[in-house]
């Protein structure tokens, strides 16, 4: 039973607490957040104690590991008090918009091996799980072609957007780390983007971001890479991953929250909405995602999604960017 | 090249010419119809003559085969026609509405050794083939249950329905021969069935019919059989086979126009309404259905589904309604 | 925050103690099982103590509500003690395998107004619910027609079989609850049965039992409703509810453990299997059916699903059993 | 009931004479094929004069309009030759592999009013067209990713790849045209491809070919189209369109030749195979190509899909082979 520290008391933040309490694993031990009524939220749900700075977590020698879900430019910062620590990190996506800073923060902990988890929360998705399992496997025989598709059912605020560093790194992340975890080590090499504000076409100028975007790769093999993005579909949060092979093809498709068919006039087979959005459809996600976090720290493995992952995401987000202004394809090459 | 006769030149009798002109092994040589009017459109469209009287067909030397697809009390009468000429007959479903006719025509060909196949189309529908096949080879195992469900898109006029011999006739009549057909010898035994007239509650009186029936049918091993029917289905002509075994279940579910699918508010993946009418729906099973007896006939060969098919399935729907009348299992036995 | 008993300590008793454990609005308090083991795996697990008979839970001030997960035969003499102590009671189906014995149950606890609710879990599935509440708002316009398919992914043991009641009163009961519940007050008055031990025909003799069934039901205003049940389906736990109306139909279908879909040689779109059984499948629905019961005992107000849906489920099945006896319909008039 | 020569009997020749002579409003009356026993074949079957030059089609007064589906490379100078002669013609695409012969072509026919059609017969597909309408009628809202998927079920052989021009001419082209014809005047003005040789990288050398390949254009108002080709799909000949909107989405997907479903272990509501290929899958888009070539034709109009589309579909491959050669993003601006 390990006791856990969460950084961070917003909305993820939340779940993250909901998720230690209900597994027999862990327990949450004590919150933090710069706004007290976030932490004091959280506390009186869970019953634990609210601490008034972070560093108050770190020197907690009861403290077993910590949970970073705080604002994105801090999680540098705590991956690496939480490494002076001693103290098993799972840390929110993305390490920093900056991707120096996460380069100074890889320096920083590189002699270290307290194990740090990236919330890549996806990558435990029993259907998308499945789908890379399957495929590396080779049961469809040689990948050829991967589709991710990877759709918000309606755009943030303009100050989420302010702060969000971009469509490529806020949105795109996930579906960078994604196309790296079926693709099992053949690592995207080129990179061609293509983004526009199509659905609000007033934010192109301020918060000056972008809100639908094809992303083009290709591996060190030749296998070829689509991600498309959109900041809206009115029929709900769509996550589709589409792997064709030499030998067949595995969809890892959207999940409904019932099974509901609806027939009428001109109508057939029509399901409702699909699971509302990214805490309802990954929910089981983040579940497993902290069962493979205890399950690491318990065994003292490395997790599965490492810093390392981490920094890759980011790199392709970055190498997005260039061929968004250059219009050319990029390549990257060792890091 | 088979020289084909069409007796009855209804909205049936025109699908069969179109048949038979598109099929390199058949032409439509004569046709008649006790409605001039209706004779000559099939004439003018297809070029071939009318004549006035439908013994002018049987003892013409040129017809190698007829099609009866007049009304129905017309059909026991021309099947003993036809055998007493010596023609192959396709006749339409069902032989008659009045079963001791059916008996003395059968009496009336007993000897004779003339084709006769009876229009059971949806036998040769490539689903419902695909998966009658698959459980008599036995993909699925020993077959458990079988749900045939049909629904028509509309209710027909009063004045068919005067005339139609009552949904099990008329309707039910084909659930029935697909029932025995993917049953594949193992003959259904025991009927019971409930009918009311819920979509149109004044038919009860007057026609004097039902428009929503549910029939189950034990077979002499005891496998259960569920035949549902209604005579209207706002989303389209609806025809589906269920097969559960005891190593799977196979079903032969609805086609579409178009592979459209739409996605909006409250709505994924909905198709639009399925094939019309059985014209829509089953014109391949039609083009089969023919393609089968111009094989048959042209080998010398009893046709797939022959007179007896005719007479049994008419026999279960006899039983169906003195179930009605009686609210208990029917048993049939030998005939 | 409701402080909560448990009476039965095996797989489902397990599952309540979770659900409760779970809920902010309620905490585990005592446990009872006759087979002690059973009672202390599930007290270590929560935390909670363990007491030596019923009775000491009847008499605890302390305990506000219970649930009876025991074997069958205490399911009434539990809920007549639970009335005469004034404490809320969540049961279990069915009432008792007896109906007399549920009648007798009934006549004592007739002038209670303690609230009672029947553990019929699946009316509180989010699809059943949908279909339900759609039906009643009149989407599909009038309800003609209603199939309720039932399968168990595989057989239960021959020892569970002789204690189970028959198929009828262990598997189709909840199927007889789910028809009454989407015919909302328009009551079953007709029944006619099938049953057949097809899978595993040894079970006829002993324990004396059927695996294959399929039910016809009139209601009162003539819908017609069909419950087909099997003991095994390869393919997985199949529930599915399908509901035609004058203006259009409703499925509840299937759900799938994740949303992987295979394509390859002869295979197009194939699903993997469904959601194992009944604790996986209607793990939702035994939460909100948790939910409903809480929230009813704290508004004071008599649960949705009472025990009166118990007895006419009981009442239902007792009708099959005639029916399956006598070869014809068995009608329900007024109780 | 127009009179029609047929240039051209190979395989797809023989599937136009087929469509003409099944419709009521043409009749085939000469066939020319270089091999004069492909000439005879279709003579034969149709009972219609060979011919020995294609001059003596375009000399003859009895024929009112001409099908060109010979050698690529003889499609120029049949445009121009039935120009001249004042014969209407469909022409198979693409109208010739070197962009500039379409240029003189097109230049030579620039003073003529005789309708030309070009063969991209999947426009006519009746899913295909209706996404489009839809979308141009603006149910999806505000058009903003076209996703189209075209996957043949194997690949050629090395002899039709050494005459087909690459891949991007041969295959995607039917994509380009029907990337311009659900943009509907929005025309793509960016285009980036990735090819490569996945599925057997021997061709990459000799033929000289790629095998997998995904093109991402943008539309002049910034709309993201992505197409992806594949020469292998074990599953089946794919062909899907989906197009994301402000409002919704729609997806044109596949037809499946029955409409069986195979449950079993690990396995539920599996699919056959597709259709087989493009004469299976586009059967009814052939047939409807040609209604309204008869209909433009008769009605003296312009056909809907003409010389200029066969000519900027090339456009875009070429662009689109100028970008595999760059590396980067090919503009088009005006022809």
């Amino acid at each position: 039973m390990l006791k856990i520290a969460l950084l961070g008391c917003g909305r993820i933040g939340r779940l993250h607490a909901h998720i230690v309490a209900s597994n027999p694993g862990s327990r949450l031990a004590a919150v933090f957040d710069p706004v007290p009524e976030a932490a004091v939220a959280i506390s009186n749900a869970h019953g634990v104690k609210t601490v008034d700075n972070a560093e108050a977590i770190f020197s907690d020698g009861e403290i077993d590991a910590v949970i970073v879900a705080s604002a994105t430019q801090t999680h540098s910062d705590f991956i690496e008090q939480a490494v002076r620590a001693g103290k098993p990190v799972l840390c929110e996506k993305p390490i920093d918009l900056d991707i120096e800073r996460v380069r100074t923060c890889q320096a920083a902990i590189a002699d270290s091996d307290v194990p740090i988890q990236i919330g890549f929360n996806r990558r435990f998705d029993p259907g998308h799980r499945e789908l890379r399992d399957a495929v590396v496997k080779g049961e469809i025989g040689n990948l050829l072609q991967l589709i991710i598709t990877s759709r918000d059912p309606a755009p943030p605020t303009y100050d989420y957007l302010r702060s969000a560093g971009g469509i490529l790194r806020d949105m795109t992340i996930h579906d960078f780390d994604i196309a790296r975890f079926v693709l099992a080590g053949d690592e995207p090499v080129e990179v061609f983007a293509a983004a526009n504000a199509l659905i609000d076409p007033s934010i192109a100028s301020d918060p000056g971001d972008n809100d639908c975007t094809m992303v083009l790769m290709r591996s060190a093999s030749g296998r070829q890479v689509l991600i498309n993005n959109a900041r809206q579909a009115k029929y709900g949060y769509d996550q589709r991953i589409e792997a064709l092979g030499t030998e067949g093809m595995l969809q890892s498709s959207n999940r409904t929250p019932n099974g509901i068919l609806r027939f009428g006039t001109n109508l057939t087979a029509g399901g409702t909405g699909y699971e509302n959005f990214f805490i309802e459809r990954y929910q089981e996600a983040f579940r497993l995602q902290w069962d493979a976090f205890l399950a690491a720290v318990s065994a003292g493995k490395t997790p599965e999604v490492g810093f390392n992952d981490g920094y890759e995401a980011l790199r392709l987000a970055e190498a997005a960017y260039e061929s968004l202004r250059s219009g050319r394809t990029v390549s990257l090459s060792g890091q």
